[in-house]
């Protein structure tokens, strides 16, 4: 940490700070300037409460140095961090696709859905069983009859799955039927979820909240990290502005900021991000195109009488054109991206 | 819902969204002008998702009539809610203060906090004991022996309490000791949490996330309301925009937003909507001549050595000049602020 | 400037930075710590990039220490300003409150607002002549006309005026009419106008705009007193976030913080920092309550038929009433509010 | 516009509304469903206030249904623009670069730089000689003498130019230098300056605000587009949000937006969208995956020694490098980029 004094600063307000830092646990370096004092402060806690200097008397700003996440930062650990799962690895050379449907609805519907998915190359088969709605009106999701029907339909076809979990209660069912636990933008501070996360061997995708900062994202995902689960596999999906237009605004320039901030892979959810079936197709070529590790789409068999999102789930033939064009801008930044032999036949028809 | 058509819009368009709305069970009245048809939909279900509508062939934009809330409506219950305690009222002409430490940290500084905010005039101590915190590293409350600290702090002098729950698991053990159950802004979209207090008895407060919409704070609300708990007060406590100057942005125009579009009591919190403790002052009087039923407050008997949130603590006696200067202002709205006889004598002094 | 080396920065990358520090005109101390070095940097330009260190190799990050603006800084001067006119000085002991139609529109209206603003207290009419409209299909002002019909209505009533100027080319006419020249949000970091203005002796209300960090408008206001005219009043208008209820966030924060950061008075302009009229009463009371110096107000003797913003233009007897509101509030926070004779009688009949 | 009345309002009240809608010139059709009265009114003004009508009692919402821009609507034109130059056109199959320094500094550098720009494939040459610097005490422009420069070194690789214009005095002087006249993001809402540019027959490039909606910045292009300029191009280059790490936001999403919306061409500015050198290239790269019609980038010979924005400029080899990249991804949408013989050599190398 840096304070700043004020130009105008007493002797005895500096001293006054001093001593403060010192009961704080910090070895302290002061600078006196022709104008102005600067302290440095090194050692004490990493979650120290700056403010609480930064409001003494005689301070003009106080800044930190260090990031308060650690196991989360590339300082601690340069290389690039995968998650492997049998056949493939999340955050390797090879872009991963992970769809399927906003939630599960039947189950002729998630099996139509992971045959699409598997067809056109996605690896991981997406559903909600319990859905985070902004309305208590709204359809809630199926519960374990859905994780139970995505399950099976995910193993007839050779897919991961992933689905999301919105309590501590339901961690443990979650993760019977399910390979990556997804945490909801609405919960990415929900500290008992992450904190009971950390002690699962479940990887867990955490998507960014429509308001927070990469550091704050970051320091969520340290929660978990540190408590002993080193696979999180972090997830754009749109950020909070003052433009309607689109129901958030998809901040693709997270994508190289999290890349040069930490080890952690990151994915990309234009579905979410846009919020419109139309700038899908767009947003998810751009995640790409900027280095994104992989993406999280929605796409139902029926969209037009899907029970939540429908009006940004893509039509299947829509996401096999998406996963052509994505086959030739990954190698355009030294990356590949699945082609089952199922699927060259399939979006080339 | 008002349906816009494209000015090129086919007849075979139009009429398949009308076939669209008839199917998800609105009546539909057609109105063709010159340049193009729009289509008013009434009934259907109050959470239908509008953008179905919107991403279909032709359509130009899709209005939505109703507000998706309904018990929270003014429209509902046009006349104000008020929340009843042993001798006092939150909604009616009496503004109440809720005061207190961040966190409750040992019995002599929640007990030397409790009498200086009686002594001043507040009706209600705040204090947490669970804490959501944004790193892993932070002080994270003292749990039930914190819960057990402050009751018999403001029993000793005929405050309320008024606490926070972050998860479901706690909900039964604050509530055994507190007489608000407070919810977090990070907290405002945790709807398991929000459904699990819907059928509590014990009045919530809750706050505004830090990227909520009032529309979207409305359907938190719903939540519980809908639940069968009728006593909800909504506290404004800052919300992000760029200007990083202050920690949030308090924005004061939502009190009288929220008194014209519901019946709930709001009140604002300049400590978290401000993060810096010689703005708190300015904003409390703010958020009261703005119209605010209340205030709530970090007040600490030694902020330097607070274990959170101490920089934006004020000092005892900056408490006690702040609610002398609002004795002077609710008047001239209409309003009375509590004047202990304690007080009179205190803050004079 | 600190520059605050990576972990891993080699001796070579902590030599380059120093060297090109020396050569930007720095005079340059290194604390090397157990982890890291960090570079204290002082001298150099005042706006020099930062970001030019930021980029280079092994550098984590760099914070710059001083503030960008100086003849604005509260650490330049740090006793208040005022701006004296004949009668008041605006950013004194008394609230100044400036109030009109939001443009000029007839003889008739702006004598009638004249008289209307006079008798209830304010001191200084507000009228536009040329209108910086988002449509090029809006009513755009009577030009010369209308300033002229403006400086008769105030001189018949012994008012001052305000009124903006939006290009170069209009200063020295719209000087000729007016006391004060006001700089629209939009054109808050007009540079060429700024510049212009600093060469001109008329006093400058500087509102700020809806995306302007409080530091880019100190920056702006540098531009005025730089040029040599150091009569500016700052005046906060309403924020551009997410929240989509009203049609700015006004933010009533930047009162003390401007107050702490820059001598130069604050007014705030609750017309256009909400857009609705049912909401301007109480966030003036709010603006007044935070410590604001003064109030810009839009009034209309008939606002259903203003030529533009009738919708956030109040009734004259609703003015009269907050003029009678804020003579309660003032005083809490130790100011005053004009009571003219006439008003007196006026507003309580 | 669709007048949508409350639920308890009286009969009276919606006759008072239709009175004012026809007053202002709309035909209006009532709709009285069982809950309550809808008003659709046609005709009437453009930029009519709807806002008027909102104030009104016994008014719930109003929802405008038009555009308030036209010339720049697809509506009124279907088909793509595309803006013609010698022997390329933007707009088209084809991606066009434009890049160059920041500012104009020496004749060498800026001959550098086109010759740079040139063998890696961009078409038209940026440089600034009015710069609009956020403080007054930055380097601003070399003026005339800069643009005298450009179009030296320009035309000696047989590229176009384009350069910005801060003020209608500098209009002409610039448009017998450059062939696209830039308006800058701080300029959009400029009005004076956009109706000038409307008069002019040379294209002009028009920034969108960081705080502009994508109807606001529509509506600017109105501007120019109603004076009789038809040759507007459009560019993205970041708006304001509260993430910090990247100067601004760039709004990939913004990019199929107005492909929807306009028929007007848009390009991409990713060097101000981040602030920062490592994060142009991949932006870059997204931009033209989710389908801009071009981008503008700063390119300096020697970004470390930059009068302004070095930290924001890439390097030549970066440049070669991206312009690569580009090859790769623009075919995956169809489109096609310049292969100039040198570049072919060049890049390879």
């Amino acid at each position: 940490m840096v304070v700043v004094m004020e130009e105008r600063a007493s002797e005895e307000q500096v001293q006054h700070v001093i001593a403060q830092l010192v009961e704080k646990g910090f070895d302290v370096h002061r600078s006196t300037g022709q104008l102005r004092s600067v302290l440095g402060a090194v050692g004490g806690n990493r979650s120290f409460d700056t403010r609480l200097i930064e409001v003494m008397d005689g301070v003009h700003e106080v800044l930190r140095i260090t990031e308060p996440y650690k196991l989360a930062s590339r300082t601690f650990k340069p290389e690039r961090s995968t998650i492997s799962f049998d056949e493939f690895r999340v955050g390797g050379d090879e872009v991963i696709v992970m769809a399927g449907p906003c939630s599960v609805e039947t189950e002729e519907q998630i099996a139509a859905s992971a045959a699409t998915v598997k067809k056109a190359g996605a690896k991981i088969l997406r559903g909600g069983a319990f859905k985070p709605r902004s309305s208590p009106y709204s359809f809630q999701g199926l519960g374990e009859e859905g994780l139970r029907m995505m399950r099976t339909a995910a193993d007839a076809e050779g897919l991961k799955v992933v689905s999301e979990v919105m309590d501590v209660s339901q961690i443990e069912l979650v993760a019977r039927y399910a390979d990556i636990l997804q945490v909801g933008a609405r919960n990415m501070q929900n500290y008992t979820l992450l904190r009971e996360l950390g002690k699962s061997h479940t990887p867990v995708l955490l998507k960014r909240g429509i308001a927070a900062t990469i550091e704050e994202w970051l320091l969520s995902a340290e929660y978990v990290l540190s408590g002993g689960n080193s696979d999180v596999i972090l997830c754009e999906r749109g950020i909070r502005t003052f433009e309607s237009y689109t129901r958030n605004t998809l901040d693709i320039s997270a994508i190289p900021v999290i890349h040069k901030l930490s080890h952690l892979p990151i994915i990309a959810d234009p579905s979410h991000g846009t919020g419109l079936r139309d700038k899908v197709t767009p947003m998810a070529r751009a995640a790409i195109a900027a280095g994104a590790d992989g993406l999280i789409i929605e796409v139902h068999p029926d969209p037009d009488n899907a029970l939540s999102d429908g009006a940004q789930s893509i039509f299947p033939p829509q996401f096999d054109r998406l996963m052509a064009e994505l086959r030739i801008i990954a190698p355009a930044i030294g990356r590949s991206i699945c082609l089952e032999p199922v699927a060259r036949r399939g979006w080339g028809a």
